[in-house]
C-alpha cells in the first residue's frame, strides 16, 4: 500500500484533473487504518468549505459515528488554511502532517497561526514539509496552466 | 416576516432543544431574500464542521450554484469562530452581522482575528453586538443546564 502522503498526493493530482486547486488529504484512525481520502471539491460541489481536509474530516467522523476524531492523524499535501486548521482542532485530531508550506493562505505556520492562539483548545502534534517538493510541483503546474491555458 | 436575526435566534433555540450549542445563522441573497437558515448540528450529524454558519453557507451556495456568495449577508447569533470566519471570507460574503461576542471561541474580534490577517483576501462589512442579550441568554441557559442537568 502507498504511504498516506502518497495517497494524499494522488488525491491532489486527481483534484487538479477536475480543475480544482490540487490539495489532497487522508485521515488515519487510531490504529493507522485509512478512514478517509479526499481532494479539493470546491468548484464541483459549489461549496466554499469543500477543502480536502474538511471533506476528509467529515467522512472520517461519519465512519466513527462521532464529531471527535480522538487519536486520529490527518495527512495533507498543503499547510491547512485557518478554516481547516480550526476544524482539525475541533475534531481533536492527534497529529497533523503536511507537505508544502503556504505563506499566502496557510493558517498553521503563517497568518492566523490558529494553533498558537490562547483561544485554541486542542493543538495536534505538527510535522510540516513532508514530501513538499511533489506537492509544490503539482501546485506550480496547476497555477501556471491557469495563467496560460495553452501550455 | 421576522427580521433575520430573529430567525437566527429561533434556529439557535431549536438547536438547544436538540442538545446542540445554541447558535443559528441566516444567509440573505443580494436581493435580501432568505437563502438559508441553519442551527448548529455538530452532534446530530457527527460532524465537527457542522456549525450553523458552515451549514447556512453550504446551503446558500447550493441555492446559487456557486461556491461564491457575492453580495450576500450572513446573520449569526454568535461571533464566528476562526473556521467559520475563514469560510465567510472564502465565500466572499458582503456583510457579517452577529449578536453575542465570544471572547473564548470567537475568531473575528478575538483570538485569530481572521479578517485582520494580511493573508485574508476578502473582509466583509462587520457589525457585532446586534440583539446580543437574547443570544447570550440562550447560551447561558444552555451551559447552566449542562452543568446542572436537574435545573
Amino acid at each position: 500500500m502507498s504511504n498516506p502522503m502518497d495517497m494524499a498526493l494522488e488525491a491532489a493530482e486527481a483534484a487538479a484533473g477536475r480543475g480544482e486547486v490540487p490539495v489532497g488529504a487522508v485521515v488515519l484512525g487510531p490504529d493507522g487504518r485509512v478512514l478517509a481520502v479526499a481532494g479539493n471539491e470546491v468548484e464541483a460541489r459549489h461549496d466554499p468549505t469543500a477543502h480536502a481536509e474538511i471533506l476528509a474530516i467529515r467522512a472520517a467522523a461519519q465512519q466513527l459515528g462521532s464529531p471527535r476524531l480522538e487519536g486520529c492523524e490527518i495527512i495533507v499535501t498543503l499547510e491547512p488554511c485557518p478554516m481547516c486548521a480550526t476544524a482539525i482542532s475541533f475534531a481533536r485530531v492527534r497529529r497533523l502532517e503536511f507537505a508544502a508550506y503556504d505563506a499566502k493562505g496557510g493558517g498553521v505556520e503563517h497568518g492566523a497561526r490558529v494553533f498558537t492562539q490562547p483561544t485554541c483548545h486542542h493543538r495536534p502534534e505538527i510535522v510540516g514539509g513532508v514530501q513538499a517538493e511533489k506537492a509544490e510541483a503539482l501546485l506550480k503546474q496547476f497555477f501556471a496552466t491557469l495563467r496560460d491555458p495553452k501550455s
